[in-house]
């Protein structure tokens, strides 16, 4: 044995998450632990409510970070708000509609899937059809930012079709939330789940969520207990809720939550409508340099995430040599496809504290560097730094 | 709204966890993230996996750390092991057994339940009388080291005890690993959990677990989808397998790991039965001292955890007054009665870099402060430190 402590290599992040963390969240991860139920501790819970609010633009009571990475936060919104037997209509144009499907199956109720292309938005009409078809269907769940695809769907109008037909929603924010407009209670969102690790720069393995006064009646008046333990929202309740006295559930994950803390601060110090902002400015800027490179997006511009770009991988190219060469080179992580689009596309992220003007130029330039005469090089910075500087 | 920076107190951790993180694990935390698929992180995580087994004692090859809480690792085990209509011999003798009873129902299994005394060992006899009275049962469940009275079991008997009947084995192990005697392997323990914030130092918010071959058989063989897909093993196992290649499961709590990786470095340092024998020499010294000041265990000497010291707190002694007193004057933490004994006990850690001789001191000397008249004042010190200097 006699294994060394590790020491990680400096890379810049530019993949679908983890993005950069910024020094000041790490330095916060590393303050001193305290106790979980500790007074001090339990202020600072209360903070992290208040602000994560703010992110989902929500006054929802219960909005909070699940100790556990996305795919949990995932899973708490499903297994607390469908019981077995119940139908659910699962929208899918990319990965995690999938695994939405498989969460519907587990607790043994019935994902009706209504299907898009991978790379482009959900069509409402489908969802409306699925909806008059099934109008027993309980809850519609969609995925607002495919990171697997970088395409976005009108979550507002998603929301308003599956209460005209009196559904709630479940709504996968993981790569939207603190990236792009997104507003719970404007939208009507039931419920939602998001990361960490995205467009908040924060390290990976907390999920926040957030449910509405309809979604805590569902889940209140089920007919059989959450089959999670460890998830069910009736007892973690318990521990975030507003009571003075807090009752232990889990241990929470303590300095996970500092860093947390520390990220929502930055976001309410940029400001959330500016820190939008900058993701869609930088994202003009990575296209402009992408474009006059002669590489193409995979999404159209109308859904395109700004903050998680899929695009082509350019004929010829071996996707995992440049993606090698570009790790082992220049510390540059950039994303593979994934599910159907693995080896068709790089997924370039441009999240959180990874939207920034150098992140574009080292990735434009690595790019240029690795793909040498397959593309059309050294026109690229050119483009991006002019849209940089409009 | 304009909230700060969380600057947390600096605590004496001696609770029932989270105890004092050492620094050097603190700054592991905060070391830069990379992603979850690099390459020099997948090594990192072989590294994990072979100090993890030797921490358990054990060469099970499924041996990782599950990407959330302890009872995440609680779940983690029941879910995958038992399935609907499965009964399951259930040991309680404190707070964590009735956890578990929670886990088998909300599976659609029964649990058959074997109560002892809170602070008593779980009894074999009657844990054997269960298993003649179910010969259809399929898993014995108990808690090595009860977190929540400070009693160990028997694990070694009983394990041997659910084999002559052909069961399997789930162990909790949260509080005694890195701690105190345990042995995986040679005791024959199938599917075992545990934390990271208690023995191993470790900042809250992973579990460790362990299965061995048989338990990972019946996994493979299980007739329905484990009802949880964040938690079920067949595809965790892709990610953490041995494979070159790695399949995306979930995004890991990357820097959540570079610490746990530090503690299992540390306590690869130390010598497992070092750390083993640290934890004991430490609980007799603070055993001295408490018992000079006329505070009484409320574990029987053979079966009391060393690192968890659950004393009775003494008569007309306000309870919430004494802790709130030692964190406001002396910031040191210690843990209040649980379940039954709330209000009736106190839980004295000495767990990981909290078993120290100058936390002791700390201790004893504070609570001499707090409780004044109360207690026979002034020697506990001096016995604590003749113990020390043995």
């Amino acid at each position: 044995m006699a294994v060394s402590s590790f020491n990680p290599p400096i890379r810049t992040l530019m993949g679908p998450g983890p993005s950069d963390v910024h020094p000041r969240i790490l330095e916060a991860l590393s303050r001193p632990t305290i106790g979980h139920l500790d007074p001090q501790f339990v202020s600072m819970m209360d903070e992290v409510k208040t602000m994560l609010q703010y992110a989902f633009q929500t006054t929802n009571e219960l909005t909070i970070p699940v100790s556990a990475p996305g795919s949990a936060g995932m899973e708490t919104c499903f297994v607390n708000l469908v019981e077995p037997g119940d139908k659910v209509i699962v929208c899918q144009n990319g990965v995690f509609g999938g695994r939405m499907k498989e969460n519907v199956e587990r607790i043994g109720a019935t994902a009706i899937m209504v299907q898009d292309d991978w790379g482009k938005a959900v069509d409402p009409e489908k969802v409306e059809d699925a909806l008059k078809a099934n109008p027993d269907a309980k809850v519609v769940a969609f995925v607002h930012a495919e990171t697997s695809t970088g395409a976005q769907s009108d979550a507002k109008t998603l929301c308003e079709l599956a209460h005209k037909y009196d559904c709630l929603t479940i709504v996968d924010a993981v790569t939207s939330l603190g990236g792009s407009e997104l507003r719970v209670d404007d939208w009507g969102i039931d419920a939602i789940y998001s990361g960490t690790q995205k467009c908040l720069s924060c390290t990976p393995g907390i999920s926040p969520v957030s449910f509405n006064d309809r979604a805590i009646e569902v889940i209140k008046n089920r007919k059989q207990k959450v089959q999670s333990w460890f998830m069910d929202l009736n007892l973690v309740m318990g521990y975030w809720g507003g009571n003075a006295k807090r009752a232990y559930h889990h241990t929470a994950p303590v300095n996970a939550l500092y860093s947390f803390h520390e990220a929502l601060v930055m976001l309410q110090n940029e400001g959330l409508e500016n820190a939008w902002q900058r993701h869609y400015n930088n994202h003009l800027a990575l296209r402009a340099g992408l474009e006059a490179m002669g590489i193409n997006f995979v999404v159209d511009e109308a859904d395109r995430l700004p903050q998680l770009n899929a695009v082509s991988i350019p004929e010829g190219v071996d996707d995992a040599e440049v993606r090698g060469k570009l790790l082992n080179e220049f510390n540059l992580e950039i994303g593979a496809g994934l599910g159907d689009l693995a080896g068709k596309v790089w997924r370039i992220g441009l999240m959180g504290h990874s939207s920034r003007a150098e992140n574009i130029l080292l990735c434009l330039s690595a790019l240029e560097a690795v793909l040498g005469n397959s593309i059309n090089s050294g026109v690229s910075l050119a483009a991006a730094q002019q849209q940089l500087t409009k």
